[in-house]
């Protein structure tokens, strides 16, 4: 075996044994009320709050070397800890502390004709993985997001936030520990090499979900390599569509805030469907570009306003994540629907229109995790959701789409109750 | 490229084109109302009753194949069509029509804070490949399952059983084109080269499911190839334990059903685990034996009677789907549950207990997809669980877990309406 194989065997191994040592800790929280669960997390945020200062100082110390390794800026902002940001985290907890907990619910219950009574009970997964990249406060939101749906987490962060995380997690644990939980429910895996998301990828049957939280190319690897089921979404190339019976105020407020209110987030607004019959199309369009947005668009945009860029094909099926939006006219919701169709990323979709029947058609066809009417696609998250908080948005088709947060950490189990059935 | 890698290519190629094709198709089904739906499954079943003559015609050419080939009199059996077996299929697609429509129900809707209405909705998955072996009337009950629910399907069926599928299909195409569905919702796959079977496993973002009906070699190297996602269950491994306070009566009629009944179902035990402290345990034992049950036991068991052979390593993790038992003496409900917990598949685990403490505690404790208290291991089995049938029985944690019909084949849609909302 060559040295790097052998290397790779341990990882392995390592993963295997944290996977282990995760199920067997998983088992017990399985058994634990749910104030015991809400009691950790916010024992866990106390201790956060309370090791602020060991924290920032690790972080200090990832941000020195981040500078000295050349991390761009958006990078280190992302890396970036500050008293504020450790108090969000601390609050977090607490909020997913006060959520309901999905675990033991009964989805549905029937009498069977033999007389068996059936239901079926939400039960935790079991041990998920999440593998993130600069954001340290994914260890704390992660961690609590899968230990109050009943998980064992294993929490693999970018080697950039290698100190900070392990002193967020040294503080979760102790937290923990002192309600009662057991330690590996929450494990971060301990070396930065690479391999080890490779074994975590790699380990269907000991690790039940990976959740990537990072950009698309970590996505994208994630997605291609792995043999464990993955929860996710690649791109967020969502559109918003101008329907010829939209209110023009609502229009042009929808198509700014869809674009404009954070443009690096998945469910900002990348392309722009006017309706050929849409009269106030070009108000739309001034809206955007005052508020500094670049607009690409085909011909017939072009020829409503000369700011416009020449979009070319690739523009419809880029995701900007900036202040950059492609503009195309179509004629009818058809047209749009073609469009949306061809290159949208099942993310969110949006229609614009007083026609409720536009609407409800656009709602019915559109084959997207989200599908909207009359509302900006920043919507798109899990706490205006009201799920309370959420690991992530889905395009996947199974499982669990959209905004995922503690039901969607669940799966569920068939329990018959029987008085001595036997089966003809 | 050599010319086994060209014929792979085709191969991709041609599953691609049956997968956009069922798409398509796919769309124009999810525009149809449920009387269609309904109306298309029962047309299909009146043409399989008219084309009985073909379907068994073709049959015969399959099953002068098959015993010119060597096949085993029990793949000749499941392989062999006659007039009753023509109208069990023809009734099955008459049931799945009657059964409720998944699609379009809303699974829960709430306000949010902002205003809009927020609700989930169910909707097909989309492309489903089933993968199968001998058994014929796979074609109909697959396609109608899938049908049912909405989804496009690609049957790859046994290459012994061809002649018989593609006279199903026929029949079903015919049926299914005069309701107004489009053909291309049910596709046969049109070549027995096994490459196909591959293309299909690697068919990621064409094909959303892949459901194996058949043996174990073939469920683990769907398993251990796929790329999509797979809906299985590889080893019905089910475990009875008789607890102290188990109803000797019902102890063994349950132990002799859950065996005897019919040995060859997934859902057949496979070990019996005695208290220690259960005072009737050679009588349930007696009647397996009487049965003519091969019993492998432990030390304690063999203790019980001479007559039981001594059980090896292997025979715990054992699913002999055959008159064979491996039985096992244990020292009260812990040690039941934590032999369960090392052996079980995940499949079906059952108590036999008079004690409501016990029996609670084993349907909690135990995570295995369907988990029974006081009943035979046998009704695991959608029909029996009031899906109307089932398309297999999953033992994964993610998406559907235990007996699978229609709502299974489906997945949501968040639906957001709105009155013009933009995010603050």
């Amino acid at each position: 075996m060559t040295a790097p194989a052998a290397a790779a065997e341990n990882l392995i191994e390592l993963i295997a044994r944290l996977a282990a040592a995760g199920r067997a800790a998983q088992r017990v929280l399985a058994g634990l009320d749910s104030q015991v669960k809400a009691a950790a997390l916010r024992a866990a945020g106390a201790v956060l709050r309370s090791a602020n200062g060991d924290i920032l100082a690790a972080n200090a110390r990832d941000m020195t070397a981040g500078a000295a390794a050349g991390l761009s800026a958006a990078m280190l902002d992302r890396l970036r800890l500050d008293p504020a940001r450790v108090e969000a985290m601390a609050d977090a907890l607490e909020q997913i502390a006060a959520l309901p907990d999905p675990v033991g619910q009964v989805i549905d219950s029937a009498i069977a004709p033999s007389g068996l009574l059936l239901s079926r009970v939400r039960v935790p997964i079991g041990v998920i993985g999440i593998i993130y990249e600069s954001r340290p406060n994914v260890t704390a939101d992660a961690a609590a997001l899968c230990l109050a749906s009943g998980n064992a987490v294993l929490l693999r962060g970018g080697s950039e936030a290698v100190n900070s995380n392990r002193a967020i997690h040294a503080a979760l644990s102790a937290g923990l520990v002192s309600a009662g939980v057991p330690a590996e429910v929450v494990q971060l895996v301990p070396t930065q090499d690479r391999a080890a998301v490779g074994a975590m990828l790699a380990a269907a049957g000991q690790i039940d979900l990976i959740v990537p939280r990072g950009g698309k190319s970590l996505v994208a690897r994630i997605q291609a390599d792995a043999r464990v089921p993955v929860l996710a979404h690649l791109d967020g190339m969502c559109h918003t569509y101008i329907h010829s019976a939209a209110d023009p105020e609502k229009a042009a407020a929808i198509a700014l805030n869809a674009k404009m209110r954070r443009t690096g987030v998945c469910g900002s607004m990348e392309t722009l469907l006017l309706d050929a019959q849409f009269p106030a199309s070009y108000a739309v369009l001034a809206g955007l570009l005052e508020a500094g947005c670049e607009l690409r668009g085909d011909a017939r945009a072009r020829a409503l306003d000369p700011r416009i860029l020449p979009a070319s094909a690739s523009d419809w099926d880029t995701e900007y994540l900036d202040a950059v939006l492609s503009v195309a006219v179509v004629d009818g919701l058809d047209a749009a629907l073609a469009h949306i169709d061809r290159h949208s990323s099942a993310h969110t979709d949006v229609i614009v229109s007083e026609d409720a029947a536009a609407c409800e058609r656009f709602l019915a066809e559109v084959d997207s995790a989200i599908v909207m009417a009359n509302a900006s696609s920043q919507f798109a998250d899990g706490g205006e959701f009201g799920l309370g908080a959420e690991i992530g948005i889905a395009t996947g088709r199974l499982h669990a789409r959209g905004p995922v947060a503690l039901e969607g950490l669940t799966t569920y189990k068939w329990l018959v109750r029987g008085t001595g059935q036997i089966r003809p």
